[in-house]
């Protein structure tokens, strides 16, 4: 199996970031694992098809039809929020770009989970998990952080 | 997308037919949506695999680890049986092969949510669920059901 | 802690012998479990709030808004129908009345976790599950499975 | 129904905190949600019972045998870490008392859902959350906080 990196956060003054995040991990041939819905769920996606990876969404709802255009498989949990916890957990490693509530939840689950995380800058402060400054450094710390 | 279907059912007696009904799904290029573990789940996702599918195990515990061989897409839960309920939900329609109480649950929920539901023979007996007398029967009773 | 009694079903039909299970498990000293909303989950909590007892709402949403006024502790989940799970996981036995698809998650989680489950008549059919004439027998046969 | 106030956190050196909090809260007449298991969730639940007090406990496994001793209402979810979503939701207002990853979620749930949220000093730093200096004060500010 590929490893699998969720991609995780909100805004969407995030969306290049993420689409940069997203690009970057098909490239390096990474499932790319996000929420399946807009801003940097979407954009996430939409970066790792445009390089010609692979995406799977984790819905909320009841339907894969709230599924962004980006998602090739759509898992449908009907657990609202608290399918964050199975976003964080299905990734090998999580990187955070931007986000709010949801993806401190998102962040407490993959370290729970034993989980690298690591979150882009700008973005929340979370006592103990590591920054990057760039897009690039944020996939290369979580593929040497699963590699190990 | 793909279309998903889920594959249900448990007792490794069922295997070979669960095996068939993974096959038949990838060759009409179906992804094959499983609980992820063993007997009837494993048999699925091996048919799949074998004639060039893909294939999506929605797992129980807090690892991929728990996977078995054949599973592309490993969909990290921590919800116990519980995770029944999203196996159910994420196949556009799904096939019963053998199976208990957890398949029962996962019946129940595909009905609730709508996604068409046949019963290999032999196997459970729900009122109003639809029965298939082969593998090939059960697929194409799906597939019908999806494309209405 | 008091035995606690799930009382699982649907159907306005169903309400009178739903009332009646719920004032009998409130005078064995049961706390009665529900899904905290309407129809046979309101009838069951009245019951048991009508004859002093305590009552459990297991709700599906995000606010305890939702549930019926018959309820005293509210749980709310953001689960939607895989609340169902915990209904049933909840009680140490549990009793049917009525009900359809969901009622069927709800015996199949019972089994799955073990727990005493009795279908009063008319009701579901579902193999290996004992069923109950009237709402006394039903009351009584969990409340000498539990004991047991 | 009374209020019900969720006491989040872990670490046995803040037990005496939690406990604190526990009974001021059943002396306001709210009822105590919990974990259900040790350390500050035992603690909290404690509190409120020698206060005479009501207690609920979310428990992460498939038995309330898991459940302290001081849980009056066992809730039995089979849903592991991912329970936490459920501790913070249904508390009407959310307490943390020292704690890690796992207080981190509960916190970013309770925002989520909108119930207020104070962590009580010392504990985690998360931005935009109150802190209250005292077990009182903490009381004081969720009881002012659901009032409204």
């Amino acid at each position: 199996m590929a490893f699998q990196v969720s991609v995780i956060g909100s805004g969407a003054e995030n969306e290049a970031r993420a689409e940069e995040v997203g690009r970057l991990l098909a490239e390096r041939a990474c499932t790319v694992v996000c929420g399946g819905r807009g801003e940097v769920m979407s954009a996430a996606a939409r970066g790792a098809k445009r390089a010609g990876g692979t995406t799977i969404g984790i819905l909320p709802g009841t339907s894969r039809a709230e599924a962004n255009e980006w998602i090739d498989h759509a898992i449908v949990t009907d657990l609202g929020h608290v399918r964050n916890a199975i976003v964080a957990a299905t990734g090998d490693a999580v990187i955070a770009v931007g986000g709010s509530y949801g993806t401190l939840t998102e962040i407490g689950f993959a370290r729970i989970y034993g989980r690298p995380v690591v979150i882009l800058e700008p973005g929340l402060q979370v006592e103990g998990v590591p920054r990057a400054a760039t897009p690039a450094e944020a996939v290369d710390y979580v593929l040497a952080s699963i590699a190990k």
